[in-house]
């Protein structure tokens, strides 16, 4: 028996229809390259967005084609995404600091056919577009001055194009399950795959990251992603915050603790999202400037775990941090770190434990852990096992794949993470799959023994890899790098795990490096150590 | 170009498959007919929720069919809503404070071929029963003692049928366009019209409702739903707090100001949602006694619209309270009064206009007025038009007839009220499109200058009807119960009024009635008013 409720497609062009239409005046603040602040609000950015798609349609834009972006965040690069998501094409956020073969091969094989373009990256695409055979339209994200027509023949500049169309390109009115945007994934093993979100998943995903223990967005707040709207979908935050019609302020290119202070305090800014490297920056300029944050009450750390330190300090500012993880393949929303009420309760020392797991997952989102061979672990907070993830807003197949591809028989995604789940339902990414050490039928988290070691005042940077071993399999290799000038033995790194890690995880041998070898997106590259460290000695 | 995302269905099983497998400790309370505190959790209600669908499935329910219950708030009762829907049959809530002749009509225009009904209520089905013919399994929420054989022949207990099913009946994977649940309106013209909601609408509704600016609902909240289950989909409640995973407060029959007051204390209730009497009672009740509220911050106040005085003496307790709008018909969520920040940052009096509004519709909800030929109405916080809503979570038909055919061309569901919305987007209700009075093509707000007239002292009742007019069709005529022992005259009424409303509003005369005809839900009965008084003198 069918229910009689309304047909009403969960498409992401009705967000800033609800925006334009209920907060049209809600401010958009960005700061522009330039460092000006520019604003302008919900109702002006949707008619935007719509002469941007008529411009794109007059380009020969259908639904379905891909139209990249590579931008900072800014008010043009959120109309971009909703000009293209709203006529049914795919909005392809490239990421301009991975190496250039990268994104070539990425567009190339996205098949982009227009790309909208920050200025400060015209240099970068021209060196590309040899490599583009298929990019047609090239629209730059600002003034006509602003347009490298030397070295972009063709090219065109936004502002024009948004003064010369009409708003009256189709929009919305397709099926929910039509391809709204696309985002590859830089995994350091093989060429990067393409996830390619639906109108459905983006508004569940918003739905979903709207509630008080995920982001918790009300329209009371002022909401700043700093993450990249290149990075695993933007976090979601620029559908999310138009969807409560909140103020929203765009950092642009300017992420330095500086700047993002003066941003905070200057616009009110209450809630932001960032990886942790950013919010060490910030922390630091305030330590350096005596600066505070007045303002600011929420922040979500993502991207990497979140050491203990930047808990600790934001909180000295007043500020309520919570982890979040994810992937590109989640949308990205996975975990959130949302304190039990009766962990809540404890005193704050007591509460760190789980402030520093990745988290539970919300409604809509289903993890499970296993074995190799399938079997379900126990959530012990011990038991380590492959994390597998589940939903409405999870890959079932990368771009070129057939639906499912990528999934368990239970439907599972398996993430190439290594997690242990606690009692409490708190998961914690103990390592990667690939990284991981298989000593004797159990896993050795690298990841955790590197933490230790990096507690060490002499060690720059280590990493921790397997080494094979007759008998046990696999056992775990420390390599160091040494901070400039200093001297150490084998004996005082090994000293510095005793009575920290289990026995059996103890390093067979370390090896002290020059300089570590970097990847791509400036992560240690495992693979090149194991390559040069095939045994202990 | 359809995108690769998870197929994953909206469905409510998974909302307490969730809080089981994540939130499977957390407290479910409730207070028992007897008056008893009774404790269960969320792992132990899915396990016999489970169970009683295979107890349904034994007794020949089936995908689509019918399954009433009548029950207050309840442990069992939640349970009872999954196990339905979790199978895949339609749960309906009877009202039981309706007329026995409406519920007879409901239940068999519904065709219910079961019944979960309270201890409570056994002698009001016995009663009906040679009138439900279609009725077959009747399950009494209870323990075997409690089932009234000799009134009930057949019934079995509700434990019993928990105790000997074991839960292995099929359970969630269908279309989520597939009914879980039906709620009729009691509408006082015509017949009562079902509602059927989708598991889709249910499930978007339960994410739309978490949002901080709707119910805002967090694991850390304690949520006491007062609103009972069988009023308007329970406005969501019994599937928004098993969405978060956080403790849930069932008050059963005891809806006194001493019993709430009692339960919010004992058991730290955060949020709590209600009609404006519930509060009246309470808030009498803490006056009475000197009693306060130590633990409660929200509530939610729907149903009717929220005088001053309670949203005032709430905040004297402390508790910040919302307005919620809704219908059956729109699951209920249509708006809510959450203040924008602009006018939460003036000072509290100057916010009360908007604080006794009912507010702005969230993602997912488009509201609009129209005047008597379709034409929308301005946002300027006067001009009245019938209230349209149209969403994923708004019914499209009434059961038994074409999804649809309760939709304008535009796809909206005309409500029946008479509001404006202002410059802020704040909608308003004005009245009953039935009720309104239609003065010179302009409309008059029968339910304003009652609430005017409602504040003299001598006033217990009063109703503003229409009656014809040969020049501007219709005119406004107040008709007053004094209260016992008063006297007044119509001029003394009239006075009342004066420079508080419009001069071309001003009734056009004064009757006082002894006794005011009041309908099945408690309401004044205006069409038995218009019957009585078809002109003014």
């Amino acid at each position: 028996m069918r229910g009689l409720m309304q047909e009403w497609s969960l498409t992401v062009d009705r967000i800033i229809d609800h925006a334009a239409r209920w907060d049209g005046k809600r401010e958009v603040v960005t700061r522009a390259l330039s460092g000006e602040i520019v604003r302008t609000d919900y109702a002006a950015m949707r008619e935007r967005a719509r002469r941007l798609s008529a411009a794109l349609a007059a380009r020969g834009i259908g639904r379905g084609d891909r139209v990249a972006t590579m931008g900072w965040n800014s008010f043009r690069h959120v109309e971009a995404w909703f000009a293209i998501m709203g006529m049914g094409a795919v909005c392809h956020t490239l990421n301009p600091r991975l190496f250039r073969e990268q994104i070539v091969y990425i567009a190339n094989h996205a098949e982009d056919h227009a790309i909208i373009v920050d200025p400060c990256f015209q240099d970068l695409l021209a060196d590309m577009l040899p490599a583009l055979p298929r990019l047609g339209a090239i629209i730059v994200m600002g003034e006509a001055s602003e347009v490298a027509r030397d070295r972009l023949p063709g090219a065109v500049d936004y502002e024009s194009v948004i003064a010369e169309n009409h708003p009256e390109a189709a929009w919305g009115g397709f099926d929910e399950e039509t391809a709204c945007a696309l985002c590859y994934t830089s995994g350091t093993t093989g060429n990067p795959k393409g996830v390619l979100y639906t109108h459905r998943s983006n508004v569940i995903h918003t739905l979903m990251t709207l509630q008080p223990d995920v982001f918790g967005l009300s329209i009371a707040d002022v909401v700043m992603p700093i993450v990249p709207m290149y990075h695993a979908n933007g976090w979601g935050l620029p559908l999310s915050a138009p969807a409560v019609g909140c103020k929203l302020v765009l950092p642009g290119s300017r992420l330095d603790g500086a700047s993002l202070h003066d941003l905070c305090e200057r616009e009110d800014v209450t809630f932001a999202a960032a990886v942790p490297t950013v919010w060490q920056a910030l922390l630091q300029h305030l330590d350096d400037t005596g600066g505070r944050l007045t303002t600011l009450r929420r922040v979500l750390v993502g991207g990497a775990a979140c050491p203990e330190s930047i808990i600790r300090r934001l909180r000295d500012h007043g500020v309520e941090s919570k982890q979040g993880w994810g992937m590109t393949e989640t949308s990205p929303i996975g975990s959130h770190s949302k304190l039990l009420p009766e962990i809540a309760a404890l005193p704050f020392d007591d509460q760190v434990p789980w402030r520093l797991k990745q988290g539970r997952p919300p409604f809509g989102v289903d993890l499970k852990i296993v074995d190799d061979t399938g079997n379900r672990q126990p959530h012990d907070g011990a038991a380590l096992g492959r994390l597998h993830v589940k939903g409405p807003t999870v890959a079932s197949a990368y771009l070129g794949g057939t639906p499912g591809d990528i999934l368990d028989r239970e439907g599972f995604f398996d993430t190439g993470d290594i997690a242990d789940i606690d009692a409490e339902g708190y998961m914690r990414i103990a390592d990667r799959a690939k990284d991981v050490i298989k000593s004797g039928g159990e896993w050795i988290s690298s990841i955790e023994i590197e933490n230790i070691a990096l507690g060490h005042p002499k060690v720059a940077l280590c990493a921790v890899i397997a080494i094979p071993d007759p008998k046990w399999d696999e056992r775990p290799l420390l390599v160091v790098q040494l901070r400039d000038g200093e001297t150490a033995t084998a004996s005082e790194m090994l000293g510095t795990l005793e009575g920290r890690i289990a026995k059996w995880w103890m390093p067979e041998g370390v090896v002290f490096v020059p300089e570590m070898p970097l990847g791509a997106t400036g992560k240690i590259d495992k693979k090149r150590l194991r390559e040069r460290f095939p045994a202990a000695f």
